[in-house]
This record gives C-alpha cells, structure tokens and sequence, in this order.
C-alpha cells in the first residue's frame, strides 16, 4: 500500500475515536447522551435537506464536510459544554493542539485542506461556515425540544443564556432563528427554560 | 412555520432513531457496537478523502449523502447482518415498508429525491453508488481489522463469506479492494479468519 492511502487509512481509524465523545445533548425520547460523530451526521443530514434556507447559497458539499469533521479535535479535547464558563476559557488552546495532532495523521495536501475547512467554519465568515453553525445550534436544540428542555434543566440553563448560544443561528439562516425563537418561547412558556 | 419546513424538521427529529439501531461491528479498541448513525458517519467523510480512489469520476456531494442516508430504513426494519442468511430473507420487504413510512415525512420533492439516492445506492449501477458500497464495506472492515477480527469471531464467519461480502468493493474501487484483500489475508494469517 502507497503511503498517501496509509495515512489516510490511519487518519479514518484514528477518527473512529470520536463515537466515543459524548456531548450534553440527550437522545430524543429521553435517550442517552448524544455522541459527536451522530450529531455531525445529523447536521450533514440536516445541511442538504435545509440548505434553501441559507442566507447566502452555500455549496452544499463543503458545508456537509464542515458538519463532519467540526468536532473531530474533541478526540482529544473533549466536549466543552456551551454553558460551561470555566471549560471555554481552555477550549481554544485544547482545540489546537488536537487540530495539529490529529489532522497531520493525513498526507500534507489533505491536512491542509482540512485544516482550512475546520478553520472556517471556526471563523465563522463564508456563507458555508455560517450556515453550518446555524445547523450545529439547531440540532441540539430540536433534540432537547423534543425532550421538554431536559438538558436545560439538568444544568440550570436560562433563556437568556439560550439566545447568547443562539443569536449566530441568526447570520446563517433567518429562517432557521425563526424556528429557533419559536422553540425558545414555547420552552419559556411551559416553564421548561426559566428567562434569567 | 410554514408546512414544507415542518415536514423537514419532523423528518429530522424522526431520523434521531437512527442513533439507537447498533451494528454487528465493534468501534475500534475493542469498545461497544457501532451504531448505523456512527458508520454512516465514518463513511462520509472517506467518500470525500477517498474519492479520488473511486473507478470512475463522482459527485463526492452525491456519495456523502447516499452514505448518510443509506441505513434510515432500519429504524424500523432494523440492522440485517451480512452473514444471517435467514434474516437476509425478509431484508427487502421490510426495508421498502420503512422506506416509504420515513421518506415520506418530507416535502414530495424532496421524499422523491431521497428515495431516488436510496434506490440508486441499492440498485450499485451509477458510479457513485459503486464508490458508496466499497465504502460500506470498508469502513466495517477496518474497524473489525483494528479489532484482531473480533466481530468475524463472535459470529464464525468464514473468509470464503467475507470474500463474497466485499467482491463488489472491486467495482467502485480498484484501489481500496486491494486493501480489502490486504486485511484479509492478514487476517487469515493470523488465525483470526478461517479459510471456509
């Protein structure tokens, strides 16, 4: 075997580690913890299916990838939750040192891609990146909604923290922050999700 | 919100199933089962890495969707395993009554448009569903590789079937067969895989 397909062989191994990151998103139906690679997948999902809604048009396979690997550094890094001060002030340099870790494990031509399209969508600027992280707040959010704001409750989490984590949602997708505002005043309204 | 979105969020939130309906094959390290939203996962992300293995050209956008999608269908016809013949019986009819339950939760075009990427992966003619099914096939085989051929024991599978199993790997890709065929003569070698 050449030894462009070893490493990317070994990079797709090394990645398997990440259905073993468990995030504070449940299930729906009051299931277990939801894990990164089931919420990419069901953001990429997600990205094909809603891309009419995007503010700007968005080249649909690039987002998709964006969805997938957004979260491969927490191999390493671990899930920060988003309500968590304390975890975010250690996010960016975790997050890092796993990006150069884990992306070098590829020939250098695809690290540097992917480094690019993990770096955009951190950068949150492209039509892509922003849509993407439309996606990557929606998804948990239709979860615990489903789920009458569970993992709100079981970390105290207020409204007011809801629209700070959500307000970007907003610059990928109007539509989608409509569907966002929805969901939060209705959790509001049956008292799942207190205001402040 | 009006009733297209709708039908694609209930479709969205429906698809979450897909996270409980857990594989034959074993994550890497010797951990837990793998469930159909974690391979599909895996398998996306090696369209795009690996798709310049593919026979002929393809649309990478195509194959990762077709990879995404391919297994919902067990949500209600659950994970039919490659080597229980009796089980492989029932597969098909089981599998067209979900299809049409679960597509169905969408808008028409879109219902029509994913049972047309289902139907095309299933039928292994264009030649982006050919890439897809030599992905389905390896992405298990190097977890189960990683694993010393522990799912291959667990169920007394023979290198004759694994052989049958992964043949159409060949017909998306040249290259990523003669991996296929690597693992398994190592495989044999090491007395993790009997002949017959």
């Amino acid at each position: 075997m050449d030894d462009r397909l070893k490493k990317q062989l070994d990079f797709i191994l090394e990645i398997d580690k990440e259905k073993n990151i468990f995030r504070q998103t449940h299930l729906s139906g009051g299931g277990r913890a939801e894990d990164d690679a089931e919420h990419a997948w069901h953001m990429a999902i997600m990205a094909w299916l809603l891309k009419d809604y995007a503010n700007e048009p968005v080249d649909v396979a690039r987002v998709m990838m964006m969805c997938l690997i957004h979260d491969i550094v927490e191999i390493d890094a671990g899930d920060t939750y988003a309500y968590d001060p304390e975890a975010l002030k250690t996010q960016q340099a975790r997050e890092d040192a796993a990006k150069e870790r884990i992306f070098s494990l590829l020939p250098e031509d695809q690290r540097a891609e992917l480094i690019a399209l993990f770096d955009e969508f951190e950068a949150a600027q492209t039509p892509e990146a922003k849509f993407a992280h439309s996606l990557d707040n929606l998804q948990p959010l239709l979860l615990n909604n489903s789920n009458d704001g569970a993992d709100w409750k079981a970390h105290g989490v207020t409204a007011k923290q809801v629209w700070g984590r959500q307000r970007n949602t907003q610059l990928g997708s109007e539509t989608l922050f409509e569907v966002t505002e929805g969901i939060i005043r209705e959790q509001i309204r049956k008292g799942n999700l207190p205001e402040e």
